[in-house]
């Protein structure tokens, strides 16, 4: 039986509550922002006593079904104020399924100034003492907790800066291979420093199996599903041999590449960080696998391990975001530089996108030279990992790198980093930066997907027509997609391929035993995301947050020397359904 | 003839325009508001080519009304989001209006990377090269200037913050005594640094008498007006004796002085640097004077001359809440090392409030101990003054200061620092600060007088009852004085002596030679309040915006224990005229 482990921070209690009926069917993103929306006053502090750190696996995860294993978290953003949901790979979606652990509800601020580590077992939370661990990066949290226990054990973490608070903070989640991913977005690592919660280890010892309720069903829906995926060439073809960094190349043929913090729509050493370099570059390395899987399951394999020449380790989940931010956009030419940068992000525990975007403009302030990959390497660890004053300004983001040094080239839409796509030159996504419910978020309405990749039709990148509309159908399915604990990558078979849709529909009628249709699946993604919308509201937010920065409709950028030239009522369109 | 001055820094031209006909009667913040809502694009960067800078003096400015002698500056504020308006004493309020210069309105920012020092005459505006003044602080700027001219040059400029657009930096003003007067609160000098003027100096030669339509008249009324501020208790005895820092004891004695960044809200030592320990203070010093005008014509002289026991000066200016921030809520119990950190933020140019508040909001960050003075004193003149990577997390304001370290008692409304007197115990003031357009501003409508000085009656300062209606009713009132180019304590005669405020009436209709009733000066009031609260909505704020930090609501302050208890509802019935 599912149930959900509240866990009180200032009494330092858990309670298991049973699974309100109205859950039953929830996961992922529907749940913690249904969670969060009926539990967190919109005008809280994000980082006071009434903010509430949500945990939830997707409603497929621990399943069978390929590459569900994604973990959503959610609270109210310190970074953006808005609600937030930030999913992620790794282990401990599967384990929470496995264990029945429907949510994770974290409220409250302990009383004393003390550090704890949260152990979940199937019986509930204890409150460790996290001493030995505060001021410890997240690669020694996880060893540390490895040594304690043994390799089995499911860690999510945050290094100094979330334990400092600093807005751009994340939860780091040990992947299958000891490997760090993230709830990257929005600063969740923040409210966990907030809640003095340095990690939380997973013993799923005694977990069954996921539950499901129609098991032939499933199988036969779950078949069908993989081959979609393995058969779109998306999905089946470019992400598993060049990674997210296929887009590189892409993006740049389009001149939507933004270069040297957002001047520019293309780069000339753009194949110094490619996706195909980087394959070769991987491939031609002792060690490097230029496939690998952010969860159990996983049938893309669209990440790597990038190592250097000599065969050691250097990351992995080494994603197009995060290669353009530094590669392209810090003009930092030497990929190796990039993935060491990388690797420092996820170790000392900041969004890897907040982190590439912050850096740009903190160029362009003259705090290091553009382009200079030491440096970086430099001010991730030793000014952000050590939350110096320096490294709390950028630590908290780009749009505090912005005000700390008055610049008004400050790419963020609700304070959050705008990334690796040009919102002037594709213009889908800057409707959908300008009106997510998240902050600037390309995942949250993946515009990319038609208006360059021509999946799911095409919609012309440099026309106005026909953005708004596409982009309030993917920000709609997304939120159904984000729900599922699904990859947010089955869009693009479920984009293009008749029966895929229908069999992830299937899925989820199979595991809970209701009746489903694709229209009740749509149904559940509008109502979430209009109840994240009026939680917003509530919040303070208005049609005027749902704008671009000023420099986009004053700059054109080269080569198309476009601009961002919707009206308020155009974007505000959006909302109109 | 009256003109206004149209400065563009991109083109580097000065246009002389006619005066428009609906502009005749107005002045100061009536003048600079309406301005700034018809030009201004409320969504613009503060910082960008987009934003405003507009001087006005007030209506009575120039004329020989007592204490006429205030200028307005408005703009998009980059601390604030909203509109500003921010007058300030000094000489060149009087200056423009005798000139004849009903408004100098600077838009655009420069092409080149090049300092500019905007040199105003009866001709108009010249652009000349600053880079000699670049890189000085004020007291330095203000002595190139008398240098170069002589001492009645009038001169406004900004520091080094206001250089690297920090959104604590002021607009300093030369005083008539070569001392410093401040634009001080909302980061109008961060504005004026965007557009790279580091000072703007008036030379008035040839300037006339300002005109006044019914000189008898006139004469009449300002004789009435001046003997009402001089039979008022307030403005007749208090403030001239022991200046605005009378306020200490008397706060204390309400229980309503914030004390340790809002803490508790009396404070133990509150006698070594209230008003009378001052007053004694330097009276007992060579060269000391306990009273000074901000401006010629001033009849109050609340401000001195503040030496040290050698009788070097010290500072001038000093204020209750400059006071209360640094004693006070800083805990720095040396009078003299209050005043040193004052006469610093003159120097550095920072507004004197926001500077304190941040201060405690540091000290409760650990950044410095509570009560070190000294290092206070460094920090001003090393880091803010200096804009290192401390120095601009703390020039940018309380809020910033509370974001960098991710606290949650951080004392501020639309991101500006709340001043001197606490809301949860005097509730009145507390409104004001949620809903005034400006961020938490006391003098935006200063229930002070009635909830604690028993001034235009008596408020119960812990009781909810008739807050709401005070905080309107001055609100309004003050936006009309803001406009007339009066001190605000021109309010205390005006609210008890009967004759007071129909003489200030019968000034501005014998100035302009229309027909003028004390409803049409207050609906003057409630025009200009509600333009700027139509622009601040434009510009995204809402209700939501109109709310006390939550530490209030949470954090019942001693002695009276009194939380902030006002329902949104209650709250938002200000805005309900």
């Amino acid at each position: 039986m599912d149930k959900i482990f509240r866990v009180n921070m200032t009494d330092l209690t858990c309670k298991v509550e049973e699974v309100p009926a109205e859950f039953a069917t929830l996961g992922g993103r529907a749940l913690t922002s249904t969670i969060v929306a009926a539990e967190v006053p919109p005008s809280c502090h994000a980082l006071g006593p009434n903010n509430k750190l949500v945990f939830a696996p997707g409603q497929l995860s621990g399943t069978p079904a390929a590459n569900s294993g994604r973990m959503s978290a959610g609270a109210k953003s310190p970074l953006t104020g808005t609600i937030k949901e930030s999913n992620s790979g790794g282990t401990t979606a599967q384990q929470f399924a496995k264990m029945g652990i429907k949510a994770m509800i974290i409220e409250g601020l302990p009383k004393e100034d003390k550090w704890y580590r949260l152990h979940v077992t199937m019986d509930g939370v204890t409150f460790e003492d996290a001493s030995e661990l505060v001021g410890k990066q997240n690669f020694d949290v996880i060893e540390a907790m490895n040594e304690k226990f043994d390799k089995k054990i499911g860690v999510m973490t945050i290094g100094i800066p979330g334990e400092n608070r600093l807005a751009s903070a994340n939860i780091s989640v040990k992947d299958p291979d000891q490997k760090i991913r993230s709830h990257g977005r929005g600063g969740l690592g923040a409210v966990m420093g907030s809640k003095k919660i340095k990690a939380i280890t997973v013993d799923a010892t005694g977990a069954g199996k996921v539950a499901i309720a129609d098991p032939e069903k499933f199988r036969a829906a779950a078949k069908v599903f993989a081959k979609g995926m393995l058969d779109h060439p998306v999905t089946g073809e470019g992400l598993p041999t060049y990674g997210t960094n296929v887009l590189i190349n892409i993006l740049n043929e389009a001149g939507g590449l933004p270069t040297k913090n957002f001047k520019y729509g293309t780069c000339e050493h753009h194949d110094k960080v490619s996706g195909e370099t980087m394959h070769d570059t991987i491939a031609g390395r002792p060690n490097g696998h230029t496939k690998h899987g952010c969860h159990a399951g996983c049938i893309i394999q669209c990440s790597q391990v990038y190592t250097d020449d000599k065969g050691e380790y250097i990351t992995s989940g080494f994603e197009y975001e995060t290669v353009w931010g530094l590669g392209i956009n810090c003009l930092i030419e030497d990929l190796d530089d990039c993935a060491r940068i990388d690797n420092a992000m996820d170790n000392i525990g900041i969004d890897s996108i907040e982190g590439a975007v912050l850096l740009a403009v903190a160029m362009e302030a003259g705090v290091l030279p553009w382009g200079d990959g030491k440096e970086a390497l430099r001010i991730m660890n030793e000014e952000i990992g050590k939350c110096t004053p320096l490294g709390r300004i950028l630590g908290n983001g780009t749009g505090s790198v912005g005000k700390a040094f008055g610049l008004t080239r400050v790419p963020v839409v609700k304070n959050q980093g705008i990334p690796a796509y040009d919102p002037r030159s594709v213009k889908g996504i800057g409707i959908t930066y300008a009106t997510t419910t998240q902050g600037a978020d390309h995942t949250a309405g993946y515009t990319i997907a038609t208006n360059i990749l021509k999946v799911g039709g095409f919609v012309d990148p440099l026309s106005k027509e026909g953005q708004v509309e596409l982009s309030r159908n993917l920000q709609i399915a997304t939120t159904a997609v984000d729900s599922t604990g699904m990859c947010i990558f089955v869009a693009f078979p479920a984009l293009d391929i008749p029966e895929v849709l229908p069999a992830l529909v299937d899925m989820l009628a199979a595991r809970f035993g209701v009746e489903m249709s694709v229209d009740d699946f749509v149904a559940l993604g509008t109502r979430i995301l209009k109840m994240e919308k009026e939680w917003n509201t509530k919040a303070g937010f208005t049609n005027e947050d749902d704008r671009l920065p000023e420099f986009f409709e004053l700059e054109p950028i080269p080569p198309h020397n476009a601009v961002w030239d919707f009206t308020p009522e155009e974007i505000d369109e959006l909302w109109n359904f």
